[in-house]
C-alpha cells in the first residue's frame, strides 16, 4: 500500500521526458541515431509466440531487449495495435511502459483535429501513455497542433514531406513559392522550437533534403523509408546531419521482421547492429 | 454453444453497412440529417454517473436512448476515449455496438499513413469496431486513403475545408488555380465515387459551400460546426443541400451536454428534437 501511495504521489516527476541535449548525448554515447519502429503486425509474429498471453508484447519485448544497445529510439505505429482492438492497446501501453528511460519514445499517431479534441489526443499520448513525441499531421493547421506543443517537456513531430508515392499528390504541389510541403516547414516552424518540434521527412525523398535543410537547418528530422521503403542511409546521413546530428532514422519491418522463427530477436539485433555500425561514421 | 457458433460463422454477414440509398431514405423517413457527435469528455459526464462501472458508455447509452429518433447518424471522436487509455477503447466498442443498425456511424478519426499503416487502420475501424465510415486526412495522398476506399460497403470521409481557425494556415491558401482544399476535393473524387466516399467542410465555412457545391455537387457533406462552434443550420441547409440531401449537419456538445445534471438525457433529447423540427422544413 505504501508502495502504491509512493508511485501514486511521484507520478507527475515519472512523466518521461527527454530534452534535445540529453537525445543529442545519446546519439552521441551510442554512435548511433537509429529509430527502431515497432509495426508489429500480429499476422508476422512467429508461430511459436503466438500461444502467449499477449503476443505482440512478447515480442516486441524481445525486440527491444535485443536491439536496446543499437538505437535511441522507438517508434511505435498506432495503426498496428489500433487493429488488434482493446488487447493491442493493452499491448501498446505494455510496450511503451517496458522501453528504457534512456530511449527516445515515439507514438506514430499522425493525429490532428480542432483544438479541443487535439487536446484530447495530446492526454492520451502524453499523459495516459507518457509518450516522449508523437506525430501529427499538418493539414488543419495551428490551432490543431498547439495542444501538443503547450506540453513541457515533450515533442511535436510535424508530417513535412512523407516517404510514400502519395506525397506527390499535395506535399510536392506548388503553393504561391512553396511547395505545400516548404511552406508547411517554413510555417510550423514559427509555431515550437527546435527543443519541441520535429518534422518527418523521408528517405525516399532524398534529393528533397538539401532544399529541406535551407528551410529547417537546427530542427531534428524523424526520416522513415529506410529498409524495406529502399532510401539510403549514406545519401540521408550526408544532406540532412546538421551540428547536434539532427537525424533519428527510422527503420521498422527490415528490423523487427529480419528473422521469421525463433531467432528473430538474434536476426533483428544482427540487422540493427549493421545500421548502427554504419551510423558509427557520422558521429563524431 | 450453438448460439456462439451460429453468431462466429455468421460473423461476415453482420458487418455493418449502409448504402448510399439506405442513408437517403433514413433522412426522408426521419426528416432529419442530424448527426450526434460523442464527444464524451469524462470530466463533463454528470456526477451522478461517475459511480457507474463505465460511466462513458452509460452517459452514451442514455444520449442515444433519447436522440435516435431524431438523428440518423452518430459520430464518435475518438479522441475522447483513446484519453481515457484501454478503458477508453472499452466504451468505443461497447458504444458503437449499442448504436441502432438504421443509424449510420461515424469514427471522427482522422487517420491517414502509408498504404500498409492505413490498412492497420481500416482494419481497425471497419471490422474490429464495425463502423460505416471514418474520417481520414488527406495530406499525405492517395495511397494513404486507397486501403479506406477498398473496403466494399464501406465509407471513406475525407477532410475538405474544416471548421476551426487553422484552415487558414493551408486548407485555404492559393494552390495553383485552386485553394489547398478546393484541390483536395477535385483530386480526392476521382479516387473514389459517391457511393463510398464524402467530404468534411465546416459549417463555419457558409460562404464557401456554394464554391464546394460547384466541385462536389453530387458528393454528400458530413458538416460540423453547428452549435458551439457558431455555423447557422439555414445557411448551410439553403447552400449545400443537392436532390438526395447531400449533408449531414453534425452537433456534438450543444447536445450531448445541454444539460448537466440527472436532466441530461431529457435536454439532450429537447435539443436534438429543435434541430430536426429546424430540418424538417428542408427534407421534402
Amino acid at each position: 500500500m505504501q508502495l502504491f501511495k509512493i508511485r501514486y504521489f511521484c507520478f507527475p516527476l515519472y512523466l518521461r521526458d527527454m530534452t534535445r541535449k540529453q537525445l543529442v548525448e545519446q546519439i552521441k554515447s551510442k554512435k548511433s541515431y537509429l529509430c527502431v519502429g515497432l509495426d508489429t503486425d500480429i499476422n508476422k509474429v512467429p508461430v511459436h509466440l503466438q500461444t502467449q498471453v499477449d503476443p505482440v508484447f512478447e515480442f516486441n519485448r524481445q525486440i527491444i531487449d535485443a536491439t536496446k544497445d543499437c538505437c535511441v529510439s522507438y517508434k511505435i505505429n498506432t495503426a498496428f495495435y489500433e487493429s488488434q482492438g482493446v488487447r493491442g492497446w493493452q499491448a501498446m501501453e505494455k510496450t511503451v511502459n517496458y522501453i528504457p528511460d534512456t530511449h527516445f519514445t515515439i507514438a506514430d499517431a499522425k493525429r490532428g483535429d480542432i483544438g479541443n479534441t487535439s487536446a484530447q489526443y495530446a492526454r492520451a499520448f502524453f499523459e495516459s501513455f507518457n509518450f516522449d513525441a508523437i506525430t501529427v499531421a499538418p493539414y488543419m493547421g495551428e490551432d490543431s497542433l498547439r495542444p501538443f506543443l503547450e506540453y513541457e517537456n515533450k515533442w511535436t513531430i510535424v508530417l513535412g514531406l512523407t516517404s510514400n508515392p502519395g506525397a506527390k499528390d499535395f506535399e510536392l504541389q506548388q503553393m504561391g513559392t512553396d511547395r505545400l510541403y516548404e511552406k508547411v516547414l517554413r510555417t510550423v516552424a514559427k509555431w515550437g522550437s527546435t527543443e519541441n518540434l520535429m518534422f518527418v521527412t523521408g528517405a525516399t525523398q532524398a534529393k528533397e533534403f538539401t532544399n529541406i535543410r535551407a528551410i529547417v537547418p537546427d530542427h531534428f528530422l524523424l526520416v522513415p523509408g529506410i529498409g524495406t521503403q529502399g532510401g539510403s542511409l549514406q545519401e540521408i546521413s550526408e544532406k540532412a546531419m546538421n551540428k547536434d546530428y539532427g537525424i533519428l532514422l527510422n527503420v521498422s519491418r527490415a528490423i523487427i521482421f529480419a528473422g521469421q522463427n525463433e531467432d528473430f530477436a538474434a536476426e533483428a539485433k544482427k540487422t540493427a547492429k549493421q545500421y548502427q555500425q554504419e551510423m558509427e561514421s557520422y558521429v563524431q
